[in-house]
């Protein structure tokens, strides 16, 4: 028998026993959350090999489940069609119609190669996969590039230096009034 | 002052609170989780005008926060650009090219009318929004077509019945070997 202690304190030892197992509970039920954000939003693992020549943009983890912001076509010679698709910073921007983008936007774009529906003569649809082309917004790291790093990949591997030296001049020439961002969101 | 207690009555005291608070934080904490999934895969409010004629399907909340399947273009006179996402049970079936989809599976096709790009010669791009077509798996439901339900809507409401009666014909006809759907995951 241990000795008699007073009511309150009962109660305090109780009570710091809830709220501390409140806390280790609240915390641990972020580990999901916490998991699906990074999975969601961040960056592939910088592997130099991985990553764009000039810019050292990455191909992001989860891409293809982020939301849509437009198809696009693309004539011959490339032939092809596209998706852009947006990190929730990017997508935010766009409802807000915010400009420019916020640090941290991502934009992917996915290409294939048009080709015949088999079953519907009217129909185009995606052939081979063609590139992957990713700008993420960061205006101290790419203040030389109206804050956006480029990044060109063909089968998850990086297209090389004089490919990614044609980005910026192309998307300086004619998309300054649109943050240098081509892709506006589907209505 | 109350009577003393034993030790062991203290301790079963604090442990019964401490669990119960468990219990409600974690059912508190489900909540959002719980609201995000019927947000993102439940069906509209029934609401009978908005749902389509002969098959009673609506358009989904949150389907446009869903991952692309693929983008497609339809020829001139529909003259459009596409795009076709799913639910996850879709996304599942599509990753396991598991046939027929099972029920649950959503698909939604958006249309734009397509527009040349003002920036860039070779692009087209989404113009107006068209239409937005449904398809929704229920095998008992709509064990008359295939288990499929079709929705055309038109700013959100839906076309005729005599529309909705050639939707059935035109997936039977064309796309019976991939269980009536058109639509193959962009690789």
């Amino acid at each position: 028998m241990t000795p008699v202690e007073p009511e309150t304190k009962k109660r305090s030892y109780a009570t710091a026993i809830t709220l501390g197992m409140l806390l280790l509970v609240v915390l641990l039920t972020c580990v999901p959350y916490l998991v699906s954000i990074a999975l969601a939003e961040g960056p592939a693992p910088d592997n130099a090999a991985d990553a764009s020549p000039i810019f050292g943009v990455t191909i992001p983890a989860g891409y293809k489940q982020w939301e849509l912001i437009a198809p696009a076509e693309e004539a011959p010679p490339l032939d092809e069609l596209r998706a852009v698709v947006g990190n929730q910073t990017a997508i935010d921007a766009y409802q807000a119609g915010k400009l420019p983008f916020p640090d941290g936007t991502i934009l992917v774009k996915r290409a294939w190669k048009r080709k015949q529906s088999p079953e519907f003569a009217s129909a185009t649809v995606p052939g081979v996969a063609t590139t992957v082309q990713v700008m993420v917004k960061d205006s101290k790291k790419y203040a030389a590039t109206g804050g956006w790093g480029f990044g060109r990949f063909i089968d998850g591997k990086p297209v090389d230096a004089a490919q990614h030296r044609t980005c910026w001049g192309c998307h300086e020439a004619r998309a300054k009034s649109h943050d240098y961002v081509f892709t506006r969101l589907a209505p």
